[in-house]
């Protein structure tokens, strides 16, 4: 019988060299060379399952994407699948680098917008990546309406997509070196934010405004979702069962 | 006589090159082919003034500093030095991809953060760029304050990181292809932002809340400062005469 050989099991053990790579010497220390050493393996071999430097920022960022999806179902298990006040922070914080595993997922997400322009694969995942983002920021500023903590007047469009980039923000400063932001100034942040949002907004300059709100302008909104997953389970096919499923929180 | 060669006006022939490739295919097209073809010299020539791909990274820095800061003064003159209700708003416009020499200015800032790691020069010129950026940010946040327009139990620091954290991802979403937000979505944004700002933050869970207020808890404050410009005018040596000044405003 020919030999069988395991490729899920291979590329696992890839993946756990890659991150303990990334984890010691952090995500642009990632190489062929580097992953191979330790992993025990010959640098051809892992060409076998990394051609370009581009599939392994990919591997890496649907690693990284498994992992935040498995800390979601995680959370939702947790609390029985209802929204509690906590929710939405307990959620944000998935994404964000507060300790070390999720310094280098961010590092990998960083490494993949700043390789988006590289070929088509990259692009597509960037894409694939923000939409996924993007649904998750939109599922938080829903359960802060359910929660009674959206200011009435708020456009969840301009909110989101408000959200969104605080978020990418706070990740950029939070694993520059040395660091724009300390995880607890992340959690400050956050803390203000969050806040903020349960309150009104200055209405006195609505008119200047170029917010959007209802069905008809929504379809105009000036804040354009890049990208809304065809599946909310499996958006980057990682092969986790579940997935991430805040539609039902 | 020796002949004088005018290495100044030469590196400005290379920077406008590079600028046209920059706004003509995006800043990810630069690089030492496509520059040296644009501007009509031979590679060998041009490398004379860029020896690696980070020394080009720099200049294009720079340059793109220098623009902001042109801006800056030119603000300041029109404006007579005066901050009124509409100067937050104008000042951090310019730090952002709205329109497409912004947006080349934008991509440049994106190359950096994501080439800080790879040696001294650009990791300083990262440091030096986020603390001006820093720098900016604290001074609007100070204007808003004096015109009125900051709650009055908000914390400046870290309004100031939270802030430039949103900028941070409003860059970064606003240069994604397809764009995660456009310039219309980036204005209602910060619209709704500044509009925040002079509004009062829920402190109900005050106690809960690692925010920081007052001169001892500033000095630990959770939201670390990565830079301070040791000087206002000359920041990243860019050569111009006067340099962002807001601290006058």
């Amino acid at each position: 019988m020919p030999k069988v050989v395991d490729h899920e099991a291979r590329r696992e053990e890839l993946a756990d060299a890659m991150w303990r790579v990334a984890l010691r010497d952090g995500f642009p220390a990632v190489s062929v060379r580097t992953v191979a050493r330790e992993a025990g393996w010959s640098p051809g071999a892992l060409r076998h399952y990394f051609a370009t430097s581009g599939e392994m920022i990919a591997f890496a960022v649907e690693w990284a994407v498994r992992q935040v999806r498995q800390r979601f179902d995680a959370l939702d298990a947790a609390r029985g699948g209802a929204v509690t006040p906590a929710t939405p922070l307990e959620i944000l914080e998935q994404l964000l680098p507060l300790d070390a595993n999720r310094r280098v997922e961010s590092e990998a997400w960083l490494t993949l917008v700043s390789n988006a322009h590289v070929g088509a694969q990259l692009r597509e995942q960037r894409r694939e990546v923000d939409g996924l983002i993007r649904y998750v920021v939109r599922t938080v500023i829903r359960q802060l309406d359910d929660l009674g903590r959206l200011a009435a007047h708020r456009d969840p469009e301009v909110e989101t997509a408000r959200l969104h980039a605080l978020l990418d923000g706070l990740v950029v400063q939070g694993i520059a070196d040395p660091p724009g932001v300390t995880p607890t100034g992340i959690r400050a942040v956050l803390h203000q934010h969050l806040d903020d949002l349960a309150h009104q907004a200055d209405l006195t300059h609505q008119a200047d405004r170029p917010t959007a709100r209802g069905t008809e302008e929504q379809r105009n909104s000036p804040c354009r979702d890049v990208a809304q997953p065809s599946s909310h389970s499996q958006p980057l096919r990682t092969g986790t069962a579940d997935g991430v499923d805040l539609a039902s929180t």
